[in-house]
């Protein structure tokens, strides 16, 4: 494999994990019981993923580094997920934003990746692919429901749709990264993943009637390692436990 | 059904809920990605079970409070839930050894709880009996780990043991909701528990090379409402969403 091959894996494995912990912080603090559990559900779906796609990445590094000193012991200038995710949980339509438009983009990424020629990844994806199905859904329901409920849900998932709208463009961003694991085969270019995403993601925002943000300047940088001041606020989190007894189970 | 019974459900769904929440307190905290999701996913169960056996009280109760009301809408002095469960969940060591000696009960209640004559009771444990008997299976594995590992480790988990047997007893203490539920056929007198209990949980804590703590003085009083002030914190954080927006889902 390619030194690419990591970078992509990293990124894939980033992304979930960012995601994954940034919906754990609603654990034990939804508002129903109900959707406390679906939400916990899905972050545990997105560790789950980053744990699998993170330990390929360390093997393909070939440094000895696990999924755990990846995802405990690297800076945030390291990390490599997109910016859309590592954003502040927010109120419960943001949350629900985010994950809809997220898990549009990570289903049609993972059934794509079904078709790697990287055997180990195509497994990953094969699995991941039917979760993402489930949280494209459950969202999706959500947005619906909010967007087409009260005066003041509408306005606040609009909002929230404004506000997120200029962190989707570097999902499609497309860098020598992705060019070269398209070009082995695998990978993909998730400039190809941006039509059919808008064909999933509009309709459903249409029903819940949102305005559809018109396309301005898309935010970037998060795949070459520059973040906002959130994530590192995240990672300090996430991380002082594994790094306060390195080496230990406490 | 009867009185004796929904006060009954409360304890078993309050046990759940709280200790449910303690663990999902350690979401994204965790010092290895893979004990991180094992303990969401226990959480997750205890949550799970909980939202069930509320709903089960509400609906006993007729007085129109579903799960969420029962959940959000109590103040400490309503919960029922025994004191072990809501103590803080300090270290590691502290949580396996608290998940164990707790999961044994609840496996052992579980299985009984299948022959209850209440048929809605009866389907619940039957779920329920699965899953703590892999709480069982995981804290029990993590216990021998533990205990049977570095000096520190063994005397961490020494600690926590000694430290949580005192808030043992109180989940055998039977009072006349437990013979009132015994009688009619519905619950099961903790009391009977107790002998099977040790015989499950002391070979595995000799195995573990821990010392099986002397029975002394046992703490009681969460039946009852009387609860340590751990509680009234954990419920601030876990209602403050759900009291600040009330029949929101923001």
């Amino acid at each position: 494999m390619s030194a690419e091959c990591t970078a992509y894996l990293l990124r894939l494995g980033d992304d979930r994990l960012v995601l994954g912990h940034r919906l754990s912080e609603w654990c034990g603090h939804g508002p129903i019981l109900e959707e406390d559990i679906a939400l916990a559900n899905i972050a545990l779906d997105l560790v789950g993923q980053a744990t699998l796609l993170l330990k390929l990445a360390g093997e393909e590094e070939g440094q000895g580094r696990d999924e755990d000193a990846l995802a405990y012991f690297r800076e945030a200038i390291d990390y490599r997920n997109a910016l859309l995710v590592e954003l502040p949980k927010g109120d419960f339509g943001v949350t629900i934003v985010r994950q809809f438009l997220f898990s549009v983009f990570a289903y049609l990424q993972m059934n794509a990746l079904q078709k790697s020629t990287h055997a180990a990844l195509a497994g990953i994806a094969a699995k991941a692919v039917k979760e993402s199905k489930y949280h494209v859904r459950h969202s999706g329901e959500w947005i619906i429901k909010l967007g087409d409920g009260t005066p003041e849900s509408h306005d606040r998932t609009q909002r929230a749709l404004d506000d997120l709208w200029r962190y989707t463009g570097e999902l499609f961003l497309a860098d020598e990264v992705d060019v070269a694991v398209a070009r082995e085969g695998t990978g993909i270019n998730p400039a190809s993943l941006e039509a059919p995403w808008r064909a999933e993601v509009e309709p459903v925002l249409r029903r819940a009637t949102l305005t559809v943000p018109t396309s301005g300047y898309m935010q970037r940088g998060g795949r070459a390692g520059r973040h906002t001041e959130h994530l590192g606020h995240l990672l300090a989190e996430m991380q002082i436990v594994a790094r306060s007894y390195p080496g230990a189970t406490w």
